[in-house]
């Protein structure tokens, strides 16, 4: 492994940042602690940042796009070439991800990471580490050195767009076959049966679902991961985008950079940087909770609340954008709203 | 009542163009169904606008102002005063929803409806109907005429800003006391009983919040308002800006123009303008559910589910800004987003 993880030292949240800003926050003309969640999040962020007045834009989206062997066993709703053809959706600027990228004025990376096909584009970020992870149904997803390849290529990439000016960040996905990687991951880590973790995926029919479920129980039985070793973990059976994003993380929290985590794949990778490092989840957010199940408790093994519930599963690191505005309106309360004293309003 | 309000005829909703951006939104290069809320938010919005690709920006804030003479009864934590003074913050940008609505590129509006106070200055829209209600607690809030008078001056107001341009309106109001009037109304049209619905309003201690029921069980004994009769329920135990925004949201709905709900007083006027017209409500959004008890019976009496839950309860339509980025997202999927066929991708 690289220096930057090898000698990693995530710093501690800023404790006494966080009293300071809450009292500041008790004297904004609105009633004490009726700004609810958003009080949290300044709070929060003025812990993760050390700052009195946090900014988070502008905001940086990278997304990780890589195959996965495991779609031979038929897992997902579509053909495993989508993964190709959207990355190419993503450079044209016609997903979802561009959309709302471009509604938070968002610094843009798409990184193939593993995708199974070779493609020519200069706004591509090509470090391919692989064209596509292994069969995890057969053999391991990937030896050691590609593990540690993947979560090196996310940390370098995190750290060029913070050096380029990002104050937060947002990882996002594509994989065809990335739940089955995922809620193979989360069953492993979190004990839970692969039942109640598997739903449609992408758009799965309830025989499908079943067949999924069936693939990843002998799949774990097979490949045998150790629950509390994230590398052993993404070597047996992950995947090249959820190392990347891992990466990712490690690079914000390393840097204080307050990471807004999107959804199932997403945390996934969230909970593997936790498992790197405890002190990573000190600087993530959930940005929404997505209608896939296995979501719901891999948003528990981080130990968070997501802002937003509405039902969204399409991945990309969408649901984290939409939930960006809410992040950046804790932000401008703190910096731009008048105090009682200053406004000459009475208090109770 | 004037020419505007007695002759209101809101248009149904577009029922064809609502199928039409469906059937659109299906094509896009997402998983079908993964938009989740968002694709029933942008359904909506097609229904409402009748526009294939429905705009809500710029929206426009009116925040209405008003005082509550039934805080002679000592239902508020806070003093009267603050009513004038919140006006003057608004005034000078300093409050929680001039923030917002700058985040959000809004239009402003501030309405003096009722303030107990003179205030001079010239960004004050001026519309006083009376300095504040009549305490409730002895004698009816208003006349019928001030009634009338009142949802006029909404109306007006709206219709104007939505001439100078907005595609999108949000309530917003300042009034101490009138979480107690907002209570009355919503037990008294909802038939739930005054305990259920009274919380700490803008921050009572729980002395406090019994003797606010205890003072709206009364009233509503004693002033009998008619749970079907909108005028009658304004005159007997309303507010000036509950009347106001009642009269904005009418003005909104005729003008197919969406409507994004606020918090437990704003819902209160929305109730109250779905009583005035049957149809009022097609046009409107919760924007979020606030901490107060009431909001949730408010919200269930207009059958709508509200887009965010952050435990905010500041009033001033600061949820429902908060909220507008995410109808600003689904707006922006329709009009920007590639489809499976032009982006070259394969369906299932």
């Amino acid at each position: 492994m690289k220096n930057e993880l090898a000698t990693l030292s995530i710093p501690m949240l800023d404790e006494e940042m966080g009293q300071q800003v809450k009292r500041y926050v008790d004297s904004l003309t609105v009633p004490q602690g009726s700004l609810g969640r958003l009080e949290e999040l300044i709070i929060e962020l003025a812990k993760m940042t050390g700052e009195a007045f946090p900014e988070v834009s502008r905001p940086g989206v990278i997304v990780f796009a890589a195959d996965h062997g495991i779609t031979d066993e038929g897992v997902s709703a579509y053909p495993k070439e989508v993964t190709e053809q959207m990355a190419l959706n993503f450079l044209n600027n016609g997903a979802a991800i561009n959309v709302f990228s471009r509604a938070i004025h968002a610094f843009f990376d798409i990184v193939d990471i593993g995708i199974d096909a070779d493609i020519e584009a200069p706004e591509l970020t090509s470090r391919k580490v692989r064209r596509g992870t292994r069969n995890f149904y057969k053999e391991d997803a990937m030896t050691r050195e590609e593990v540690n390849q993947a979560l090196e290529i996310g940390y370098e990439r995190a750290q060029k767009m913070i050096e380029q000016g990002a104050k937060c960040l947002i990882l996002g996905e594509m994989g065809i076959g990335n739940t089955t990687a995922s809620s193979a991951i989360i069953s492993v880590i979190s004990g839970k049966s692969v039942e109640s973790l598997v739903g449609q995926g992408t758009g799965l029919k309830s025989e499908g679902i079943l067949h999924k479920q069936r693939i990843i129980e002998e799949a774990i039985l097979l490949r045998k991961p150790i629950p509390d070793d994230p590398i052993d973990i993404l070597m047996k059976i992950g995947g090249f985008e959820i190392a990347g994003m891992a990466g990712a993380m490690l690079a914000a929290a390393n840097n204080r950079i307050p990471i807004l985590v999107d959804g199932f794949i997403t945390t996934t990778a969230a909970v593997i940087a936790n498992l790197i490092s405890g002190r990573a989840s000190d600087y993530m957010f959930v940005g929404h909770q997505s209608a896939e199940p296995g979501h719901k408790t891999a948003i528990e093994l981080l130990g968070k609340e997501p802002i937003l519930q509405l039902g969204m599963r399409i991945g990309e690191g969408t649901g984290a954008a939409v939930a960006f505005p809410i992040l950046k309106s804790a932000t401008l309360v703190i910096k731009e709203m008048a105090t009682f004293e200053s406004a000459g309003v009475s208090n109770k």
